[in-house]
């Protein structure tokens, strides 16, 4: 048996998240039906952990398995091939080691934030950003967002169908910037909460937009409330961008 | 009376160009029939100059001229409330004097064509970028569109509906960029003929995989015949992103 590495960018608009459902269109769902076309046999596609409806990933990392003899350059110019009318591209196919899996060897993930802030509604970007039309100060967002650096308890931005065993995340990186309209955020940590990026977006631009203290944002933190924090920011404005394993398994 | 200078931005996915026909969706009758639902009256929208089919615009430019007396800020709100569910923006309303046009008191008009340049065709940028698999030799293309700078007959990178007067033209600028896998030309002159921008990429994109040198640039302009330029580049790369005018016309 062989085992590949698969990066991955899609547009998370038309899909219902990456996992595999019954009749219903996901990121996972496709590309087993494109290897199944492929291979003349089912597989699995092992992701590097979900994405929920509308969310975008620019190097969403998976695994898979396969018997016959093909190497990564087959692999991606037939899945290409398959995936020419989805909006999924299969940027990278390497071969690694049998230890590799996509989820459990991932060592950080990193997620892209991008909120466009102008008063008029974007007409290019629709499905891509944010919009959000009031002038948002990154100063002050950039302040509240220290507060959440490093290890906490995050249930006051943890979503109510969060399956993890514990509220504890560590965050590594929580940065704002402005490019003429836009503000990206960038978060990375080894793992985050269901909706936690979300919610934090949303409670930063509560921030931003002057309706909270910086300060608030710790106070937040501290109640462990999830009623206290902003509400979760829309899903179209984030992107799953690198999936950071701790050395090559080749 | 009072005018005022519009600033749109568009996708042009959706439309059949700028140009008002009966029956077809067109920017210029999307935003007039906006217009004309806010002023109870009819009104025309004067662009700066026709975009095709397919191609967008971050920066295109119009001007209205209306009797009631509503600000620029009534006219901004209002305009884009009519167009949230289009994919057209007004980015800005200036008031300005009854002797600007949009179209005649332009001296300059810009544009930039995006390739996407990877193997993987793009999920995320589709109708955006002109995807382009084969590895482009930017410094080749730059050579070669240095060729096309100043005053030309364009013959051979003129449209076959084209209906300027003659086929000489100013390029005061056609640049060559790469960000990463993403090949920018950034084009600029006081006015082009039609498909002159898209049949100079095609062109330009021979040379950069390789299967023309650049001086055939030379030749091919020289030469004053269409058929022996690359093929006309598809619309979804185009942007038009900056019209410039003399002075404020304030």
């Amino acid at each position: 048996m062989s085992r590949f590495k698969l990066t991955l960018e899609y547009d998370g608009t038309s899909f219902c998240g990456w996992q595999r459902q019954q009749g219903l269109p996901t990121v996972q769902g496709v590309l087993e039906s494109a290897f199944a076309d492929f291979l003349g046999e089912p597989l699995t596609v092992w992701g590097s952990g979900r994405t929920d409806t509308g969310v975008h990933a620019k190097g969403q990392v998976a695994h898979i398995e396969i018997s016959k003899s093909y190497s990564s350059s087959d692999i991606l110019g037939a899945l290409n091939k398959r995936l020419r009318d989805k909006p999924i591209s299969l940027l990278k196919v390497e071969e690694v080691s049998c230890d590799f899996h996509a989820r459990f060897s991932a060592i950080s993930r990193a997620y892209e934030y991008k909120i466009w802030n102008r008063r008029a509604q974007p007409a290019l970007e629709k499905n891509r950003m944010w919009w959000v039309a009031r002038d948002l100060c990154i100063e002050a967002m950039a302040e509240a967002a220290n507060y959440l650096l490093g290890h906490h308890d995050f249930t006051s931005f943890r979503g109510s169908q969060c399956q993890a065993l514990t509220p504890f995340k560590t965050l590594d990186e929580l940065s704002i910037e402005r490019q003429n309209d836009i503000v990206f955020i960038n978060a990375r940590a080894r793992s985050f909460l269901h909706h936690q990026i979300r919610n934090i977006v949303g409670t930063l631009k509560r921030v931003g937009d002057g309706s909270w203290h910086p300060e608030k944002v710790r106070e937040i933190l501290e109640a462990r409330n999830r009623n206290l924090a902003g509400p979760t920011a829309p899903p179209w404005g984030l992107y799953l961008t690198e999936i950071r394993y701790d050395e090559p398994h080749s």
